[in-house]
């Protein structure tokens, strides 16, 4: 179970897609699944099921099908879901604060601890019980609360330097709604991207006719 | 380069990416880049780049490298961007106002041509020169004007009906903000998720130590 470190990127991609479904069927009170009836749900083959998990030793039980709750809770705890992290989310648009606003960080492994943006006009506005801070103390409220990753809710122009201030300051992971390729220029951090322009290109590119 | 439909997903994927960065290449004046280049710049192989343009026919000039202008519109046209489909969005919270807002339709071969809420309080506001209608007029309104594709910005709840109810009305793309997987229950519609919560406990694992 702890040797999880070589899995493929693809397998790793599909964990919070089974943790997500697991959580909807203890929520409709399931206790048990088979592979094949986990897999008609998700669209997925029962094989490629079995085949995923043990990546990760297994989770057993066939004959019997899955403990949901167990399963759940393994995942969860593969993902680091029950180890909270400190984020921080600079850029207060309408984007920042949907994200703020609606994201259920302490159920995905995060501590949303501070808000930044660079217009003063913002300074002190009360977002998820976090006052709005001006984007120039932000060096100084990294140091004392050591955050591990920043959410970046930027212009593609501010977000490589902000970036960059910030992995000097031991950030160690992005979550990127901005079109900049941190991960590029930045191998030695962890890069997840929301690139919104890629995605509805790539819908564009699957209508086509 | 008309045959194109046996593609994998994941070139299909990367093409997006190849479209942003040749258009910075065009924007910052470089004419003609080689696929050694042009690889490390995106943090890929130059191996991979031709790989992957060999699927679409090659776009060529191996020697000369490419013509930057020629493979940045070809590449679109494969998208299909110079041709626009009509869209709409559904769901006027802060995150459909993001996304309303900001998202380049036009340049991404989309015309949004209608934003719906089911709150009456938002009706008639304008966005992006668009007035905000109820969806009880949804059904009408796509009988007259056919959107080929939807936006949900919606809650989970909501999404799989008003998907199937969109799909009726001869809706075939979604690109999906809600947390439902409409894939599943509807294979013969194309949909690109933007799963938030996937994307952030994908981070989460990432920066376990």
């Amino acid at each position: 179970m702890e040797n999880s470190r070589q899995i493929s990127e693809l397998v790793i991609k599909r964990l919070p897609r089974y943790y997500r479904f697991l959580g909807e069927l203890l929520r409709t009170g399931i206790k048990r699944i088979s592979s094949r009836e986990l897999a008609a749900r998700m669209g997925l083959t029962a094989s490629q099921i079995r085949q995923d998990f043990n990546c990760f030793g297994g989770f057993g039980q066939q004959g019997y099908g899955y403990n949901v709750a167990q399963l759940h809770e393994e995942i969860g705890h593969i993902l680091g879901l029950d180890k909270k992290q400190k984020a921080i989310l600079i850029g207060v648009g309408n984007l920042g604060r949907a994200i703020s606003n609606h994201v259920k960080f302490e159920q995905l492994g995060f501590q949303l601890i501070g808000i930044f943006d660079r217009n003063e006009a913002l300074n002190g506005e009360i977002i998820r019980n976090i006052p709005v801070r001006n984007t120039s103390v932000m060096d100084e409220f990294c140091r004392e609360n050591l955050p591990a990753v920043a959410i970046l809710c930027i212009p593609k122009e501010s977000a490589l330097p902000i970036a960059e201030q910030l992995i000097k300051l031991g950030v160690r992971g992005f979550w990127n709604f901005s079109h900049a390729d941190i991960a590029v220029s930045h191998p030695e951090v962890s890069v997840e991207n929301v690139h919104f322009h890629d995605s509805l290109m790539t819908l564009r590119y699957k209508i086509n006719d």
